[in-house]
């Protein structure tokens, strides 16, 4: 593979495939748009009757079909009229041209096939034998809800086969790994059509959310945070002063309260502003770290939830650190320190880190700028962990650190953020007593180390194959009996176990020991702890892993020594 | 004082008393209803412009003029035809006398005042001269939001001048521990009018709710609960199924999703009935013990809003038994220990107990309410609590247990409730296998023991006039120095204090001592280490307490050891 633009034309040729074969296929549809996406290619159209799963392998034969007739794929420019006239019973690219400033539009043709297109394609539809077809799924017009409900084919495709295989052997792992099957198996989470987007925590799901709380509180007290908590409605005038009415609206839900309007609130920011102002503050307050774990709701299309990955309600791990401009650097520090500290715990040391700019629609002197963004790689510097430069990524409120973990099947996951941020401190008037007396202004800094622990839950069960790592799993141990007559010492064990605050329980059944191996195995319970006459006799303990690994002959008090120190990362 | 009625009598005297005197004073008004309440009584009327503060004395001062009056009350029954005459420029007054069903209405008249009324009065004004007015605040024509905006009056009277002296004793001091007062003086919580009757915790306040969640955490588990977590906001077809749309609609929120309602939950027990459906149930699993602290929203008028007591957002430690009709017993039986556990645990000592048996229309068969019953009361009595019966005071789907708390001044406090249902198994037709193999329906009980985190907190803080008990203590040791120069002695005791678990933190300012001693004294910090030249020598700390008695001499070790027997709630 040469490069990401490379790949990006044989991709948006392949969506061009792809319509090619629809159009031969199902010469009623009407078709819209197909892009090269991050994974590959999609292609939205309009059919008239909606198609179905089975209509993949049909449509992916003709496409293999066509990329074997080889034909070449040549690109014109025509006038806007003709290109109306081609259209003439396609709204959707009716539209499109409308929308083209210049005074012609270009035209991709292969065979008898043509499509809008700006160009960049590859030389032939040969090009294109190394495709995948992935699933078919609904997405409206314009991502729009309101608007025109259409159908989306998604795909992918490489330049070679090899490329393709490799892939398709990482999606058939990812699939089998998928958190939602991991979720269901493990019995820690649900959804159900009654609250759509939104997860259900079953005890064990429940139990480990608890863990991650509980750490994170640790490690954020450790840091200095203080945690507060803020109301989940807020009322309307609140978001539009902190400008997420303008920017977030769509994505926000709004109830009536006494006639006045409440949005359930999407962010945390504004609660901790509140909080802030509450006091008048001085320069010897800052810098004030706060906390929050605060559950946000966003609005997202039904279309595009995916299990933990995308909901609709999630829980942020979220900090506002108010501070001066001169504090900026320690704080940033700080921050990649708790964060590396967190990602190195859970297991994640492949990180990719990116510091984002000023974008070009930017507020804040470019000084402010300037010394903020020195800041920040000042800070990665000092903390020396390499980053890449997101040349004009920043958001236009300052810039940002994002940090991306690398997973166990080589998957990319952003989830912590450092973001500056000098448009809420000014839009609140939020102030802060100089040392000299007078007032000035402070800068915000948001940050989150898992971003959305339902998430970062989801991550963990894939990159962990459901296998949780021994301080995180929500049963530690399970004591097994070979018959029911061990079962008084399983329960003398099983309590040491729990006094000593490791998460124990007996397997009250009588089945066959394979058949309690069976079930803790599928449960990924860490510890399966093998009682029978013998360990009776000796007072001791056999442990088997999920690896199938045994050790005859152990003490409790070795049992519990292993395990104080494998729940290091909650203890310390 | 002889019996409740006369004292009902008496308050509904004084409600007439001030309302003739706001008709001497403000002949413009119109009056509406004036009852007594279990505190007094009130009058609600439409004013032509807004009566203030100030405007109170006057109208106490006309009404103890009208009292020394000593005018004989009578009581006459007129035609409607006649009332409707009396009353033609009012038009609440129609409005009632139009609901009458009778022939005639009841008529008291003192000199030249008469209001509409039922009958029951003192003989004359000379009885009414032990009153207060306690305050002015808005209300709406039959509680109706909707309604007439109206002004209330309210005030309260006693029949000798002792008792009036005694409540107006302990009214002081309860205004003076007000836990709104408390919550701004211990930097607690806050209200906005960005979300009125939504809290916002601050960092101490949010301190002290993570203790009370992790002690209840721990007490639930050590009874058997498993914790779930459901989500927010769930479609309004699931709220009609549980039934809560129909009795509860006008108390919830809602939003729109996808063309779909969803409303904001006001419970969390339809969450629970989905987990419990997420997999088939057999009696082996009964009875299951789901445990939730959920957040909830209920609509409140902003007229009723009171601080922590009543707020428009709570959290529930809820829980949501299911069980066989024959684990009602000893289900209910350690839900009472679990309750009494825990008020022991926060002082609270004296407990009023009711049973609430079954109402006129009730569901279920009277078999299953009769035995049901009897296991609430059986509980009670093997459990040795004493209690009494609220004869027909049950829900309409099932009976229940109230726990009322007595607080350091006087006043009860419903809190804990252990409520049966056999209606939400039926309406979501849940099920388990028998032993037989048979599907059989589980009774379920709903239990809180807190009831609200924030209320129980609120009720805390007046209870113990602010001086939360060292283990709740959000701050619990601060080190003070006489001069700078023990700081670094002073860190030293802290960083172990802190390594020991114990929330320390040292004085940084340089004030004097007696200042310091002030502002620990005034946030209700238990421990005062005192630290001079001497104790730095002696290798020693000085212990002050709230109520500034001293402790010479103290090792770090004994102090320590102290602390761990204070904190025996949450370490056990």
């Amino acid at each position: 593979m040469k490069s990401d633009n490379d790949l990006k034309i044989l991709r948006h040729s392949a969506a061009h495939l792809l319509a090619h074969a629809l159009k031969e296929l199902h010469p009623e549809v009407k078709l819209t748009i197909g892009p090269a996406t991050e994974e590959g290619f999609f292609y939205d159209f309009l059919p008239t009757t909606n198609l179905k799963e089975q209509d993949l392998e049909p449509i992916a034969q003709r496409m293999r079909e066509i990329a074997e007739r080889d034909l070449p794929i040549e690109h014109t420019e025509i006038s806007k009229e003709k290109a109306r006239e081609l259209y003439k019973d396609n709204p959707f690219k009716l539209e499109l041209i409308d929308e083209i400033s210049s005074d012609t539009v270009g035209l991709a043709t292969q065979g008898d096939f043509y499509d809008l297109c700006r160009g960049g394609h590859v030389k032939s539809t040969g090009k294109l034998k190394n495709f995948k077809l992935l699933g078919i799924s609904g997405s409206y017009w314009r991502a729009n809800r309101e608007g025109q409900a259409l159908q989306r084919i998604s795909g992918t495709a490489f330049p070679t086969a090899k490329e393709l295989r490799s892939y398709e052997k990482h999606r058939e792992q990812a699939l089998k790994y998928d958190h939602r099957k991991l979720g269901k198996q493990l019995d820690l989470f649900s959804f159900h059509e009654e609250g759509v987007g939104f997860p259900f925590f079953h005890p064990k799901g429940k139990k480990v959310l608890n863990i991650m709380t509980d750490y994170m509180r640790h490690v954020l007290h450790d840091f200095g945070y203080q945690e507060i908590s803020t109301p989940m409605m807020l009322s309307e005038d609140l978001w539009k002063q902190s400008g997420h009415y303008d920017h977030y609206k769509d994505n926000m839900y709004f109830c009536e309260i006494e006639d006045k309007n409440y949005a359930v609130k999407p962010m945390n920011c504004p609660g901790a502003i509140l909080v802030y102002r509450e006091h008048p503050r001085s320069f010897r307050d800052l810098p004030l770290r706060l906390s929050e774990f605060g559950l946000v709701h966003r609005y997202e299309l039904s279309g595009v939830l995916h299990g933990l990955f995308r909901v609709r309600a999630f829980t942020q791990d979220d900090g506002h650190i108010f501070c001066t401009p001169d504090q900026i650097l320690d704080e940033v520090y700080e921050s990649i320190k708790a964060t590396e500290k967190v990602f190195h715990d859970f297991g994640f040391h492949d990180l990719d880190v990116y510091v984002a700019t000023r974008p070009e629609k930017a507020m804040g002197s470019p000084e402010l700028w300037d010394k903020a963004t020195q800041a920040l790689k000042d800070a990665l510097t000092k903390a020396n962990v390499p980053f890449k430069i997101a040349e004009g990524e920043g958001a236009f409120y300052g810039p940002k650190i994002e940090f991306h973990i690398k997973d166990s099947m080589g998957r990319t996951w952003q989830c912590a953020t450092i973001q500056l941020d000098f448009f809420l401190p000014e839009r609140f008037d939020l102030t802060y007593v100089a040392s000299g007396g007078q007032k000035k202004q402070p800068v915000m800094i948001h940050r989150a180390i898992y971003g959305s622990f339902e998430r970062f839950l989801g991550i963990l069960l894939e990159h962990y194959k459901g296998a949780l790592p021994f301080w995180l799993a929500p049963v530690q141990a399970r004591v097994l009996t070979i018959t029911d007559e061990q079962k008084t010492y399983a329960h003398k064990i099983c309590d040491s176990l729990i006094k000593h605050g490791i998460r124990a329980e007996v397997d009250e059944s009588s089945d066959q020991i394979s058949a309690q191996i069976k079930v803790a195995q599928l449960q990924k319970v860490p510890w399966m702890l093998v009682i029978g006459p013998k360990e009776v006799e000796n007072n001791t303990i056999t442990l088997r892993k999920l690896d199938g690994k045994q050790e005859f002959g152990l003490s409790l008090e070795q049992l519990i020594e292993r395990a104080d120190k494998l729940n290091r990362p909650i203890t310390r």
